[in-house]
C-alpha cells in the first residue's frame, strides 16, 4: 500500500499497526524528523477538523506545511486537480493530503504520482483517517473490538464514514447495526451488519455512532424539523443506553438534529475525544506512510520534544 | 484574569506590567519557547494588521501557528463558533486569538474554555491589543500618562477603540477629550472625559487620536464628501497642533476622510509606529497570558535569537 | 538593483550570477539563515505555482512566512496596496513578494519602501522569476545560450513572459522567433527577434516556448475551438521538431488549446522540470537580494541540511 486512499486496502494487521503507532504518539514519543520534509494539504471542500488536525499532526512530526487555498490558486484559471498535484510534486512536496468532492478522484492520480498521498475524503467515498480515529477511539475505550456492538445511524447513503467503519469494524470482530430514514438506506452495507430500529437496539449497543445530516446537501426543509424526534439521538433515547456505552459522531455536529445538544459534551460522549485522538492517528498514518517510502524518521537520531498539554 | 478579552478587566498595575514586558521585547530580549506550543488565530472578519501582527508575535515567541480561514472551514457547513473553538482545543491548540463580528461573543465561550483566549476584536465591543499598543505608543512618547491630553475624534459610537482607550487613559491619569459628528456621540464615554469642538481643543492636546470612518458600514454617500472638512484632521487643523504633539490612528486609514493623506507619514504621525509597537505589545500579552496558565517560557532555558531590522 | 521587479534592470552578468547561485542550490548547498527573517507573499491574483514555489524557496532558506490572503485582509475595507505594504514593513517583515493585476504597481511603492521587493508578476508587465527559471532551464539543457534558437508562440500581447524572455534571450546570445494569431502580435517585441510561421520554424528551433491562452481574459468562444489546430503545438507539429529540441510552457497549461495534452509530460517537455527549477531560481533570487541588503546568510555559520528527494 503506497498510498492511504481507501479503507478497502487495509487488512486487519495494517489497521492494528497504525493504531499501535498512534498509541505511541499519545504516550509522548515524538520521533522528530531530522530531514526537511514538505507536506501540502489540498482541500477542495471546506474543513476545519480534518484539515487542522492533519496540519497539527504534520507539524508535530516536524514537517513543513505549504499552504494551499483553492480559491486563491490556479484552480480559478481552470487548472485540473492532476496538474495541481503534479505541480506540488515538482516544487518539492513530499506528501499530499487531498480532500475533493469527486468520489474516487485519486484513481486517475495514482498511476503518475511519485509522492505518497493520503485521502482526506472523496465525495461520498472514503475517509480513511476518520475511520481509523473512530477505531482508535473504540479500541481505547473497550480494549478490543471482539463482540463490541456498534450502531451506525443516520445518513447511511451519503456518508463517507458509514461504509469504511462498517467494513473495518466487522473485519475486526465487532457486531454492526444500522439505522436510517428509509430514503437513506444503503443495501450494500448489509453485508457487514443488520438493519434495525433505533429504539430496539440502543439499549444493547456499546457505541452509538451518529452520522451528520448534510444540511448543505439536503435542502428540503420540513424534513429536518421532524428528524430529531424520529431518527436522532434524543435525550430520552440516550437515557436508555446501557452503562459504559459511548456516543460518537464525526462532527461537525448539527445540534438537535442528529443528536440532542446537551449530549455533545455529556460524560457519555467521545465526540471531542475523537478529535483529540485524530491527531495521534494522523501522525501515525503520516509516519508509517513516509517510512514505506523511505523518507521517514531515522530512529537513531529522533529526538523527543516536550509537548504542552498532552 | 485567565483571558485577555476586555480592557474592563485590566487595572492600572496589569496594564503597566504588559507595557513593561513589551518594552523588554522591544529591547531584543526574546525568551524563546522551549516547548511546542500551538496557536490559532480565528478571524471571522477581514484583517491585515491585527492578524499579521499576532502571527509575527506568535512566531517570534517560537509558537507554531495553525492556519484557519473562515471561508474554507466548517463554518460554511453551519458549525458554530463554540464548536469550532472546542475543536481547536481538542486537536491540541494552546492559545486562541479570535476576532468576531458579534459583540461579547466570548462570554458564552469562556465557561467551557480550557485554553487561554485573546480577544482580537468583537463587533463594536473590545479590542484590548489595540488599546494596549496605543497606550504603549503614548507612554513611549511622553514617558508617562500623567496630565497628557488626548483627543479621541470620529466615529465614537461604533468604535471598538474609543471606549477602551478612554477608560484606560483616564485611569492612568491622562485627560481625555472627545469630538464627533452629532449622530456618533456616545453618552457613556463622558464618564472618562469631556466633549469639545475639534478646533478649540486641537491646539492644546498632546495626542490627536483619529478614528476610522467605517465606510463599509456607513454607505450614505454625500456625508463622506463633507466629512473631512467638517470633522477630519485637515492639513490646516494639523498646523495648529502644538509642538511635540502626535497624531495616532488605529488604521486602516481612509486618506482624506478622517485624516489628510500627507499627514499619515508626516513627522508628527505615529501611525506606522503604532503598528510596529503592536508586535511587541502582542508578544507581551501572549507571553504573560501563557505564563498565567503555566505553559509559558522557562526562563532558565530561554535563548536569545538575533532579530533582523529591530 | 535593490529590488527584483523587472528583467529590464538585469544585465547579462547579473542574470548569470543568479543562475549560478541557483545551480549551487540544486547541488544541495543550502546556506541556512541563522537569523529570524520574515517574508510575506502578497498575491492579489490567484496563483499555485509561483506562490507555492516562493513559499518552498523561502522555507528552504530558513525564512518564516507570514500568511496573507487578500480576501480576508483589510483590502476588503478599501486599504490600498501602498498601506498594506507599509503595514507589513512596520510589523517586521524583511522581504516582500507581490503579484498584482496592475502593470507597474511597484513604481509607486519603491520610493518609500525600506525592505526588498520581488515582483511575482504585474498585470501584463514583468515576471522576473518566471523569466529567470526559463533561462535556467535552457542553460541547463544546452550549456549556454549562444546560437540557441527559441520560438515564443501564442498570446504575445498579454504575456508577462514573452517580453522579458525575448529581451533576455537576445541579450544572452540566443536567436528569438515569434508566432501568434494576428490580433496578438506585439510590434515592440520585434526588436529582439523576428516574426515567422510556426510550421516553417518548428523544424529548426531548439526550444518551443508555448504561451498560455488566458481563457479567463478572452471569453469569445468559438475562437478557442480552432486555436489548437491553427496556432497550437499539435501532436503533428511536435513530430516535426528536431532531435534534442525541447518544449516549454510557463503553466498552468490549457491542454489541447496551446499544446496537445499528451505533449505536456512527453520526454521532450520540460514543463514540470521548469517548476522544479523554479524553486532553485527563487532561492537564488531571495538569497542574493537579501545579501544586497545585508540581511542575508552569514556564510561562516551556514549549516547544510539533508533535503528529501533532491
Amino acid at each position: 500500500m503506497k498510498h492511504y486512499v481507501s479503507m478497502e486496502d487495509f487488512h486487519a494487521g495494517e489497521i492494528q499497526s497504525v493504531l499501535s503507532l498512534a498509541k505511541e504518539y499519545e504516550k509522548h514519543k515524538i520521533p522528530m524528523q531530522n530531514k526537511e520534509i514538505f507536506a501540502a494539504n489540498l482541500f477542495y471542500e471546506p474543513s476545519t477538523r480534518t484539515k487542522s488536525s492533519f496540519e497539527v499532526a504534520e507539524r508535530r512530526l516536524g514537517l513543513s506545511v505549504i499552504p494551499f487555498e483553492v480559491n486563491h490558486s490556479s484552480v480559478q484559471k481552470g487548472e485540473t486537480l492532476y496538474d495541481t498535484v503534479k505541480t506540488f510534486e515538482a516544487i518539492g512536496c513530499n506528501l499530499l493530503v487531498i480532500r475533493h468532492p469527486e468520489t474516487d478522484y485519486y484513481k486517475d492520480l495514482i498511476p503518475s504520482l511519485n509522492i505518497p498521498l493520503i485521502n482526506g475524503g472523496d465525495g461520498s467515498g472514503q475517509h480513511p483517517s476518520q475511520c481509523l480515529l473512530d477505531l482508535y477511539t473504540i479500541q481505547k475505550e473497550f480494549g478490543s473490538f471482539k463482540g463490541i456492538k456498534v450502531l451506525i445511524a443516520g445518513d447511511l447513503k451519503h456518508s463517507r464514514v458509514a461504509r469504511s467503519n462498517a467494513r473495518a469494524l466487522s473485519m475486526l470482530g465487532a457486531k454492526v447495526f444500522f439505522y436510517s430514514p428509509a430514503e437513506w438506506v444503503d443495501e450494500e452495507l448489509l453485508q457487514w451488519g443488520s438493519f434495525c430500529q433505533i429504539d430496539d437496539i440502543l439499549p444493547i449497543v456499546d457505541v452509538a455512532m451518529m452520522l451528520r445530516v448534510q444540511l448543505e446537501r439536503h435542502t428540503e426543509t420540513g424534513h429536518i424539523d421532524d428528524y430529531h424526534q424520529q431518527y436522532g439521538l434524543t435525550l430520552e433515547r440516550a437515557k436508555r443506553m446501557k452503562s459504559g456505552s459511548i456516543i460518537m459522531h464525526p462532527a461537525p455536529v448539527n445540534r438537535d438534529v442528529e443528536i440532542a445538544g446537551p449530549l455533545v459534551e455529556s460524560p457519555q460522549s467521545r465526540i471531542f475525544e475523537q478529535m483529540r485522538n485524530g491527531v495521534f492517528v494522523r501522525m501515525a498514518m503520516i509516519d508509517s506512510l513516509l517510512q514505506k517510502w523511505g523518507i521517514g524518521t531515522n530512529e537513531n537520531t529522533a529526538k523527543e520534544r516536550t509537548m504542552v498539554g498532552w
